[in-house]
């Protein structure tokens, strides 16, 4: 798979005869498993990334536009657009990210890899990258969102037109009927931009939640994350040392030898959607009390949808995984890729 | 198992060598779950009642209270005390019970046997029997709430010397992981007076939740039903004419042919316990937002307790049950009583 092409040209790690079928922007805040996504899109054959727009979250905003950058020069696509977005969130402000997980640096506090150009200005703003993309191909384009959901609800709100273009937006995030993790009640995407989340699980376009009801079991255990660092490419060498800081918190914290794959496995549920289970179900989004940002699902039918309900669109939410073949897709196609080497 | 006693003497279902261990107090809004839990404690020789406190919630209390006569005088026990309890929660006001459930007499609009005894003025008030029973033993007595819970929270408020003496308490109520009822997010007790129970899950003694995670799956299926409505006592005809509007309601909105055993249930926990699965879990309950009436369970370790959560004691959450043979145990033991016949 080696690839001579010069900077510029296409140097996806494409396979003779995959087409690229899925066009995809990638709204993240690297974090570590944001790491984990990224690089599994790069190593997607049927993925053609767009780019990547970028959101406070695990980390201050310039913290993960900067890390961005740093993830796609190492993951071999160093010439795919960085859209910087919001700094906090609709309502309030940003509580300053989990350092305890991800780190300061939001990639683990590992020492990767940083060229200079990894500071460069963004190419554009979050909002108008997902606009310019989704007008390109009108229908064509999902939107995965993998931290607080800011942008994507600011994209609906500032261009409502644009928006229902839009083929699916993705979510990692919520949970449906699981606890949460920033909270008993919230999923910590979710819970960084309630008001954000609202309003994306109720716009006019088709929404698929994948949040810790599937994503908490979809671990990747030693022998996943022995194999996706240690592929000897640049983005191999990233994620050796963006996890194990991460993977100290699920030792400490939760009792496991592993790291849930929560981003990775929003982007599975478009690789290899058999491997999940889902329901329709119409999702509110707590805004207040110590529930805030609980997403709630109305799961059972009754004579009329309860007040706060009504009128609002079915959700596609994960409910269940085949978590060791997802996890084990996951880490075998990262392990195998050569990122452009 | 016949009973020659006259009236004012003990007709308890006892069977020989069986002591009563287990001094009860029942609070409840009957309600048709409620009249098979009622019988459940009538027909089992461990339990010793010691009266039911009555509270608005399937109904209002006026009309829970009046059935809580009936269900007595049925079973064999018009010698036990009625106590009439809150006609509405501790903020907020009640918002009329459910009659497409329990019917408006709420006992299933079945034309159960009333008789003009059954609208006595109560014996005393909720809060004075449940701390006239304690105080009579200390440290022994188990209070079973299968309603809202504003007369517990009540009894806790007015008389806590009296409340720390209760043995435990035992709510049917609730939904740690499992979603709510009467909203997306709440259980209809817990929904009926959030505040009430956020207290009884805070104060200094021994609760356990058993909550729609165990309740929904514990079905009274076809056979069940009619074993518990042709015993050919009171009791049983009761039971028989009580059901059928709340099984309809299950056809229509539940798509089983059965009922939730709900109330029934948190008792079989006091009588089967092995038959269940729990976890010691702090909880919270919502008081604000759409999730209004959620309990959030604390589940997951962190570094420190979440907001809200700090210094909450552990409560016994239900979480699973080996469902068909709980259900099989309640419709056995009540097919079989003679309720003082």
């Amino acid at each position: 798979m080696l690839d001579s092409s010069g900077p510029g040209e296409d140097r996806r790690p494409t396979t003779e005869g995959d087409p690229k079928t899925m066009k995809l922007v990638l709204d993240c805040d690297p974090g570590v498993d944001d790491a984990v996504a990224v690089m599994l899109a790069l190593a997607s054959p049927e993925v053609e990334l767009l780019g990547l727009s970028t959101v406070f979250g695990n980390a201050p905003v310039d913290v993960t536009t900067r890390n961005a950058r740093t993830l796609l020069r190492a993951g071999g696509r160093p010439d795919l657009p960085v859209a910087k977005g919001a700094h906090g969130p609709l309502v309030g402000r940003f509580g300053g990210g989990v350092p305890f997980i991800h780190g300061k640096d939001g990639l683990g506090d590992g020492n990767v890899a940083r060229a200079s150009e990894d500071d460069r200005p963004p190419d554009l703003s979050a909002v108008e990258l997902l606009r310019r993309e989704v007008l390109a191909a009108p229908g064509e384009v999902t939107l995965l969102a993998v931290g607080p959901l800011t942008n994507i609800a600011l994209f609906a709100r500032v261009h409502p037109e644009a928006a229902r273009q839009v083929a699916r937006v993705v979510v990692m995030g919520g949970n449906a009927l699981s606890p949460g993790n920033i909270t008993p009640g919230a999923e910590a995407n979710i819970h960084n931009d309630p008001e954000a989340a609202d309003i994306v699980m109720g716009f006019d376009w088709p929404v698929a939640m994948v949040g810790l009801d599937v994503t908490d079991g979809i671990v990747l255990g030693p022998a996943h994350l022995d194999a996706i660092g240690s592929g000897g490419t640049p983005a191999h060498d990233l994620l050796a040392r963006a996890v194990p800081l991460y993977r100290q918190f699920y030792k400490d914290f939760n009792d496991i030898d592993g790291v849930a794959a929560h981003d990775p496995a929003a982007l599975a549920l478009l690789l290899v959607p058999d491997l999940f289970d889902t329901e329709d179900w119409p999702i509110r989004v707590e805004l207040s009390g110590i529930g805030r940002g609980k997403t709630w699902p109305q799961t059972r039918r009754r004579p009329t949808p309860p007040p706060g309900w009504e009128g609002r669109p079915p959700v596609q939410v994960a409910t269940g995984a085949r978590s060791e073949a997802v996890a084990d897709f996951i880490a075998d196609r990262i392990a195998k890729a050569r990122f452009g080497t």
